[in-house]
């Protein structure tokens, strides 16, 4: 499967929010997702850099 | 591979921008990636939104 795990970055670590990720969306102010056994997550955060090969999406606060 | 298409939203229509990409990152005004073949794009667009499981980041003009 391709899903991603996102992580934010605080202080140089990266923190996982969610694993297993299928479909992000970035808004006005956070980013909403939802992972393949349907769980959802709304953070006040953007999007920093995705490297897909290694299935990580990584966030940073606002 | 885990790596997905990027795909600009133009009119409801998605168009191919590059395929198989590894490494995406959004910045002020532009969102620049790079491929597993090493190809390189940058583009005047914002994420809007990312199907893993599809293999699909969508993006839109800016």
């Amino acid at each position: 499967m391709c899903e991603a795990n996102v992580y934010i970055r605080r202080d140089g670590q990266d923190q996982l929010i969610l694993e297993s990720v299928d479909k992000l969306v970035p808004e006005p102010g956070q980013v909403s997702m939802i992972n393949i056994f349907g769980q959802q997550k709304t953070i006040k955060a953007r999007i920093l850099e995705l490297a897909l090969v290694d299935h990580k999406i990584i966030l940073e606060d606002l």
